[in-house]
């Protein structure tokens, strides 16, 4: 079962560490992970104390739900004396409570709602707090991961069967959805940053995986039109280009992030060397995974290695579009702490999970490389995608 | 050709009748509408003279699709610079201009990074103005959505040969995406709601469909688990009960949204009358689909009709999760203007896309209801939406 009153706990530590005295956690998936229900609504949190999900809706369904205690919003006017109520020795002596909530992700609009709802408090940013509290993985999480990394594995493998040369990126991207979403997958995956949003990841061949894109990664894909500017195309998949793919799904709201280049036909010879050197980041970042290992030291270290290999113009993505990290946290949402980037500067935990994407971008010709997703353990970690490495051959 | 021109004009417009001198544009899909390009960055627009697009990533990218003049971003301490160099007039003299941006989307993070960008200028919400702007849709944007609802009905009648009973709900819902995705739906649908999202649609059979739901809409489902609580779920599909087939796609950006109901075998007297309501509100509702009708009042009117069936309780919900709309605008984001509720004095006007769907809500049993969406024209109304109506009867 999960422990919900131990991530309270965790969060609870470092408000009282912040001298933060509340916190409105807003947020869907915030939410969700501190109380077990998604439904709308305020979930307040005292640095000591009780939480209560204050839910707009379904109240029905939260209370069904939440391991944490439910009580009806109402009407938001009387927000402010509802946590006066549960919470009366932040507000006495006309004290101003420090509060906290989610900056990063509460659009301006309802940030004032809730200033206005209790107007007697000094709002500050906890995004920080919330996601540093999520960082850190319970076993239960970590097996829903590797739920997710099992699916991903059958959802490859199907595809390595089914491609053809000529077959449109986007049906071969359909075969793997479809297969995804008959395994559990939820229809949905979930990326926090403004204006980032996920498809269930990508097919991309040749020049159209290398195509320069917005999204936050090495290499977004082309998609089907300039108003979904990511994963596949109507690009044909050719013989002896590189095919990545790289994809992920979403299992009781974890998801996996997991890549592999596939060909039909083979690779030319600089192909072929960039994505061995790819598994040789890999493989160097792995002999480096264990507790205490600083974030940011995994970038520079596969940053050394590209450029050691005359690999460091392509690595992460081409030009202005290079992306400066090597790997990113996962969990409910796909841009989870830590990014593996400098400025990075924690320490490797066990209960970290991990993609780790070495790739490399060859403009008009297309992308190659590996992602993992690993869990950091107690004596190093444990590899949680399954699928078989090694570029995936496929006879024309 | 799609003329972004006018569609800046018409926010000026706007801009000027409310004495904003600027409006920066954040949200990838406001931007797009715009621009022809969701690369990220911010869009600025004064209130008279040129817009430009200060690219973040790619700006390669939006260099090729972007009709508006764009710019690298660079560093954002500069932002403010740029501004002033843009439009001199607006800080002149130590002026400071009132800015616009979209309050309703911004998370409170990104909107402070802007803030202290441009330290000197009084920022206000600009929300409304962009959604009223977009929510005239040109010929184009018809078109677009046409095509959205042919894909629609090829995913309508594939689902309604296929059903059989004992399939999961998320079985059919399997296919229905497989279908639309190889028709050319983009992979993700587009809300614009803090914390609402969306999934293609929803199969929802039975109970299933008429559990409460936090989704903004009359039935969200039971979905695969509280961390994605909405669209289908693993309930098997039985005889002699409702399924609710409500689904859309996204065709090059924009949305349709259709609701039907189907039945493996019957359906009882009590839901099959309440489906023939459901048919009169709408019946009724394009009687009133013209230019000049108040929108608020088309919601009183189908709550009139409800009540005189005796149907009120079951109308867009049940009990604490009823919806108190009757429809809402559709184009880039599913959740557009207007809305088909109390409040909305807009009167319809040409170019209004609007999906309108009466659903009756009877816990434990079942939801039956239809959805159609409409173009407003000169003279009426276009049904945009093509599927058959009636209880679709699927035999056993």
């Amino acid at each position: 079962m999960v422990n919900y009153l131990s991530r309270l706990q965790k969060l609870q530590e470092k408000m009282q560490r912040k001298q933060i005295d509340g916190f409105v956690v807003t947020q869907n998936v915030d939410i969700y992970y501190f109380t077990g229900t998604m439904q709308t609504g305020y979930l307040f949190i005292p640095a000591e104390g009780e939480a209560v999900f204050y839910v707009r809706r379904s109240i029905v369904r939260a209370q069904e739900e939440s391991a944490v205690l439910v009580e009806e919003l109402g009407s938001m006017r009387s927000f402010g004396e509802r946590l006066k109520k549960q919470s009366p020795q932040l507000f006495e002596d006309g004290r101003s409570p420090i509060l906290a909530t989610e900056y990063d992700v509460l659009p301006v609009q309802v940030f004032e709602r809730l200033r206005t709802a209790v107007p007697n408090a000094n709002w500050t940013d906890g995004s920080l707090l919330v996601r540093e509290t999520r960082m850190i993985k319970s076993p239960a999480e970590i097996a829903k991961i590797k739920e997710a990394a099992h699916v991903i594995d059958i959802a490859y493998e199907k595809a390595v069967n089914h491609v053809k040369e000529g077959m449109h990126e986007f049906e071969l991207m359909s075969m793997i959805e479809l297969t995804i979403r008959l395994n559990g997958h939820a229809g949905l995956m979930r990326m926090r940053g403004y204006n980032q949003e996920l498809i269930t990841g990508m097919v991309g061949s040749g020049a159209a995986a290398a195509m320069p894109t917005y999204f936050d990664g090495p290499a977004g894909g082309q998609g089907l039109s300039a108003a979904a500017p990511q994963s596949s195309s109507r690009k044909k998949i050719g013989q002896n280009e590189p095919v990545l793919v790289d994809i992920g799904c979403n299992i009781d709201g974890y998801v996996i992030d997991q890549t592999r280049t596939l060909v039909i036909g083979e690779l030319s010879e600089e192909l072929t060397r960039a994505y061995v050197v790819s598994e040789r980041i890999l493989r160097e970042t792995e002999a480096l995974l264990k507790p205490g290992t600083i974030c940011e030291e995994l970038y520079a270290n596969a940053l050394r290695i590209a450029r050691e290999e005359g690999l460091a113009d392509h690595f992460m993505g081409y030009g202005a579009d290079q992306v400066k990290f090597l790997g990113h946290g996962i969990g409910l949402e796909i841009d989870e702490l830590p990014v593996l980037a400098k400025g990075f500067t924690y320490p490797l935990e066990p209960g970290m999970v991990i993609a780790i994407e070495p790739k490399f971008t060859f403009p008009g010709v297309g992308v190659v490389g590996i992602e993992d997703s690993y869990a950091i353990t107690e004596s190093g970690f444990e590899k949680l995608t399954v699928s078989r490495d090694g570029i995936t051959i496929v006879k024309p």
